[in-house]
């Protein structure tokens, strides 16, 4: 493969994100020469200390120049002394709109040697790949209220779901469904009381459904398939579903799977005019930020899944191998790391693997 | 006390509805002699088998009628032979809408002796009071298609929020938080996310709680509690929702506490005027239905619930011992009993009760 420059745009952002995105940075340092990969990377600094400076959460100008990179690499953003919602909305969700991330990638899978709170759950119990819808539902943000603050006051949240918006996820999900050996695609909704998009949801998957046949094609409502996850995460392979579920199913899914520490995503736009984003589930857990406690894993496995969107799949099971063989290593030494060894460990498997 | 005789609905339904509802009944008659309290219970055919038979799922007349009792007690609605969401929105949602049962009381408890799939969880862990919203939010029905089957066709669901609604529900989770041990409410929404109606359930909580100064109060995103719910279900005591955030998180609590066979539901209008209703948390369950296999634990613990809400406390800590003692010996003689054994030996524990 001819040596190629990926301009990569860093977003550290607020509470532990510098401390894991640096860790991410070394491990991907670490593959990239390996396969003839180099990374331009320019950091940006956004965030609560953006705002606090400048009321600014996301300059026009700044969204402009991220546009011109091919990928975004994020550690987190939110923090206590900034109102609820004001980053999340003005910074994280205004990129993943805009840039159209449609496809929210969210792999849900048990590392051998990690802990998860199920009695009984091996790590073939659980791998699965949810396909959360990332640009609509009542992600939308609309919606309004009347008469606020009087006894007569209606607060309203409208989700929007469209065939354009449905359609392009749930071929996604196809897509990743057949690719995979079980091939299997479950979708979750609640078409039972959210019937006008339930049914559009349904619908959609019968129809891109028809030209997957080798896919099997499975349906739970929410609050079922929440309480699977707990009891029978074996059902699942991949699951499609919308922005608000994907949501609340993939931190169930990160709880299972051995934590947030560990729960990375890919924020994807599979059309090469929009760099997707990457970043750890996780929050900025400001409770640990400064301390080297973070577990930079959860990053360190979103570049993973930033390097397979880059074309670079060998790179990106290298990366996910040496987690693996980090994970084990802890199973058997409870020795505490701080975030930057756990980050140099990696980095070395990565550098040495054969 | 006075005799006095309760005038009771009894929905059997679908499934394993009639099944569950029949030892459901066994128990409250042999509870309900010795507190000098009799069941005058009236049977309504409702569900998948009236739909097929007359279109109808709840007839206005049959509605009137069930408003003159002073309780209902219902099994399970719902079947593959009905349109998913008919049986659903026609008759359950219509009742719990129209009686306005806007306090839907969702126990969340480890009995002792029952297994979890989580491995750390041991009774003390799990003891909490969901109160989930009954009357609104997505569940309103609100909302459109546009251009239905052309590409750009749009489905609309809308959450609707009232001062009113929100304030009695919270008013009345911060009651029962108040008379519990622990005093802690925590509100689950995700109001980073759905900014309008998450800031009014937040005012709401807080003045209403500047009244309930003893009450400790917390706020976590549904993603996170739902999280919590696998991890640390200690941290919650009584949790107040929207109504879907709540059909998520109970069926999720129902899978932590030994599993949908054991969860009770109560839908409760606090006010006299309406019937209140009780009910499973589990469905119709189809593929058990007719077999003696189904457990009928979780409806004798809604009785419990109705006893409760009827002004029959006492009545209603011996169905709960009852059951507890049953679910104890159980976790020491695996031998299979069928729907009506466990009933029978639950009802001949409450009536030999000291
Ligand atoms: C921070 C928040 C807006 C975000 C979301 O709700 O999508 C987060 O919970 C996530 O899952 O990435
Ligand atoms: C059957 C369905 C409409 C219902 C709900 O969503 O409320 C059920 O899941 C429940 O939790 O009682």
């Amino acid at each position: 493969m001819a040596a190629r420059t990926v301009k990569l745009a860093v977003i550290p952002g607020d509470g532990i994100g510098p401390e894991v995105v640096a860790e991410g940075l070394k491990v991907l340092s670490a593959v990239a020469p390996r396969h003839d990969l180099a990374l331009d990377a320019t950091e940006y600094e956004l965030g609560a200390k953006r705002w606090h400076a400048t009321g600014e959460t996301l300059p026009d100008s700044v969204e402009e120049e991220l546009r011109g990179h091919e990928a975004i690499f994020l550690g987190a953003v939110g923090d206590p002394s900034v109102p609820s919602g004001v980053l999340e909305r003005g910074l994280l969700l205004r990129l993943r709109f805009n840039l159209s991330h449609y496809v929210n990638l969210r792999p849900v899978r048990l590392y051998p040697g990690v802990s998860t709170p199920l009695a009984d759950a091996a790590p073939e119990d659980v791998d699965m790949l949810v396909v959360r819808e990332g640009t609509e539902g009542p992600y939308a943000g609309m919606g309004g209220v009347l008469r606020k603050g009087t006894p007569g006051e209606i607060a309203t949240q409208d989700s929007v779901n469209t065939r354009f918006g449905v359609e392009r996820v749930v071929r996604y999900a196809f897509g990743k469904a057949a690719a995979r050996p079980r091939k299997k695609l479950t979708l979750v909704h609640k078409d039972n009381v959210l019937t006008f998009a339930g049914e559009l949801w349904q619908r959609v998957v019968r129809e891109v459904g028809a030209e997957y046949s080798d896919v099997s094609v499975d349906y739970l409502h929410v609050d079922a398939a929440s309480m699977f996850f707990v009891t029978q995460p074996r059902r699942f392979d991949v699951v499609v579903t919308d922005n608000l579920f994907g949501d609340i199913i993939t931190d169930l899914g990160a709880a299972i799977a051995g934590g947030i520490g560990l729960a990375a995503s890919g924020n994807i736009n599979p059309e090469p005019e929009f760099p997707s984003m990457f970043e750890p589930v996780h929050g900025s857990a400001p409770d640990i930020a400064g301390q080297s406690k973070a577990d930079p894993t959860a990053t360190v496995l979103s570049a993973a899944i930033m390097l397979d969107h880059l074309g670079y799949a060998d790179a990106a099971r290298q990366v996910e191998q040496a987690v693996g063989e980090d994970l084990q290593a802890r199973a058997k030494d409870a020795t505490v790391r701080s975030t930057a060894q756990i980050g140099d460990d990696i980095a070395a498997r990565v550098a040495t693997q054969g």
